[in-house]
C-alpha cells in the first residue's frame, strides 16, 4: 500500500451578520483558529461574507457583491500567505456592471490564486431566488493544483448533480468542496427536516464513494430572514464514510485529517473508473429523452 | 397536488441451493406470497435462479446460463399472467455459445415480455470476476412501460455509476429497480462490513434524489462460498428515504406502497432536472479528463 499523505482540511461554518467586515473579521479568526488546529486547506461557506441575499429579488443587494480581486479575496490571500494555509473562498462576485456570479477563489498558501470556479447550476425556489442574482458560470468545471492537494469547488445547488461531481473529479480533484447556503424552513422543519438534512449529506456522501474522492461541505448556520440555515458542515472520505460533522447550531471549526493516498486506495479496490460505458454515455448531453 | 398513484412494489430477497430448479420453485413461491401481500410489480434479485456464478473462472459455470425466452423466463411469464402482476426477472443469459449477459426480463402482467436490460457495467474483483462471464450490455439504458408503472432495471455494479441511474430516469422510469448480489467478505465484515453496505445504499438512495424516482434493490442473501450476501434489500422514495429494508439474514420478501405521484411532487419542489448544465457535460464520455 502507499504510505500516508495527510493533509489537514477545515471546514468553517459560521452565521453572518449584516456588516460584511465583521464577517470578514470573524472569518479571519475563524481561519486563524483553524490553521491553529493544525488545518492546512481551509473552506469557507457560500457568499461567505454577506448574509444569504437571494432571499428576495431587491436590486440593493447586488451592492453586497465585489470584484475579483476585491477586499475579500485580497485579505483572505494575505491570511493565506501569512499562515502558510490554503483557503476557498466563495464569493458574490461583481464581474461587471449587470453582470454577477456565486464564486469560489482558491488562494493557495503563498497567496496567489490558484483559480476560479463559477457556480455553474443556479436554484431558483421560493426564498432561493437565485437565478435572478448569479449567471451560470462560463468556467466549466475545475479543480486546481495547491501546495497540499488538488482542490475541487463545486457551490451547493452543483451537490444534486452527480455530473458535477464526476467531472471536477475527472479533473483530479483529491478535495472536493461544497460551500453551502442551505437551512430549514421553521414551518417544514418538523415534518420534513431530518430527511432534507439527510438528502443532502447522502447526495455528497455519494460523490465520495463514486469518485473516490473526499468531499468536504462548509455551510452556513444560523437564522436569517425566514431561513434557519442547517449547520451540519461534515467531511467524507473516499468510501463517503462521515469523517466528522458539525453540530446543527452555532459556529463551528471542523479540522480533520485526510489522508490522501486512502484515494488509490479506494479506487483500487472499488475501480468505478474502470468500468465507466462513456461509449453509452451520448444522452447525458440531452435534457431529456423523449418517449 | 396530484393525486395518488399507488403501486404495490415487491422485492424479493433470496438465498439460492445448489439446484436451480428448486430456487425456480422457491422464486414461484416468493412471488405468490407477495403477489398475495399486494404487490403488483415484483423485483427478483440477479441471476435469481443460481448461486453465483463469479467466485471463480469455471468454464462448467457456463451450463448455468439460459436462453431468452427460456424455462425460467417462461416460467415467470406464466406466473406473471396468472396472478396479473409485473415480474423483473434477472437471468445468467446464454445469446449465443460462447456470449453471455447478466440481464433483466421485464415481463408485464399479460405475460408478456415488456423489455430487457443487459448489465451495462461489469465488475472484475476477487470472487466477483464477472468480465470472464458476462459481456457488457449492447443495449443502453432503457425503461419499459408496464401495466402499473414504467420500470428502469441497472444491475448491481451499475449502481455505483450516476450515469446509469441517469439515464434510465431520462428514459422515464418511475420504479428503478437494482437487482443485485453483494455481499462481505467475513474476514473484512467487522471492519468494512458496516461501512460497506452503507456505501451500497447511500449510492442507491443518491439515485432517488438526484433523479426524483423510487429506487428499489432486492439483493440475495445467505452465505455462498467466501461472500456472505447481505441481504438488507430495500426500497428508497424520489427523496432517498428509506422506506422499508430487509433483515440481513434469512429470506424476505418486502412488499411496499409506492405513491407514484410523489415523482411529480418531488421533482416539483427539487427541480433538478431543470438546471443540469448539459453545455457543460461532454467531458462525461471521456475516460479521464489528463491534466
Amino acid at each position: 500500500m502507499s504510505s500516508k499523505k495527510e493533509v489537514r482540511v477545515g471546514l468553517i461554518q459560521m452565521t453572518c451578520a449584516e456588516d460584511a467586515e465583521v464577517n470578514l473579521q470573524r472569518s479571519i479568526a475563524n481561519v486563524r483558529e483553524a490553521a491553529k488546529a493544525g488545518a492546512q486547506v481551509i473552506c469557507l461557506q457560500e457568499v461567505f461574507n454577506v448574509q444569504y441575499p437571494c432571499q428576495t429579488e431587491d436590486h440593493a443587494n447586488f451592492e453586497l457583491a465585489e470584484t475579483i480581486p476585491g477586499p475579500s479575496t485580497t485579505a483572505m490571500a494575505a491570511i493565506a500567505k501569512e499562515l502558510g494555509v490554503v483557503i476557498v473562498v466563495p464569493v458574490f462576485e461583481k464581474r461587471t456592471h449587470g453582470l454577477y456570479h456565486n464564486s469560489a477563489v482558491v488562494i493557495d498558501a503563498d497567496g496567489q490564486t490558484a483559480g476560479l470556479y463559477r457556480k455553474m447550476h443556479i436554484p431558483d425556489d421560493p426564498l432561493y431566488y437565485e437565478k435572478f442574482y448569479f449567471t451560470p458560470g462560463d468556467r466549466g468545471f475545475l479543480a486546481f493544483n495547491t501546495r497540499f492537494a488538488k482542490v475541487g469547488v463545486c457551490i451547493c445547488w452543483d451537490q444534486w448533480y452527480p455530473e458535477a461531481a464526476r467531472l471536477t473529479a475527472m479533473q483530479g480533484a483529491e478535495l472536493l468542496f461544497y460551500p453551502t447556503a442551505i437551512g430549514w424552513i421553521p414551518g417544514e422543519k418538523d415534518v420534513y427536516g431530518a430527511s432534507q438534512y439527510s438528502a443532502w449529506q447522502t447526495m455528497i456522501r455519494s460523490h465520495s464513494i463514486a469518485n473516490g474522492v473526499f468531499t468536504g461541505a462548509p455551510n452556513r448556520v444560523g437564522v436569517e430572514g425566514a431561513i434557519q440555515f442547517w449547520g451540519g458542515s461534515f467531511m467524507a472520505d473516499p468510501y463517503g464514510n462521515v469523517m466528522a460533522q458539525s453540530p446543527h447550531e452555532g459556529e463551528n471549526q471542523l479540522v480533520v485529517t485526510c489522508d490522501l493516498s486512502l484515494i488509490n486506495t479506494a479506487r483500487t479496490h472499488w475501480p468505478f473508473f474502470r468500468d465507466r460505458r462513456i461509449d453509452a454515455f451520448a444522452d447525458l448531453q440531452k435534457r431529456w429523452c423523449e418517449q
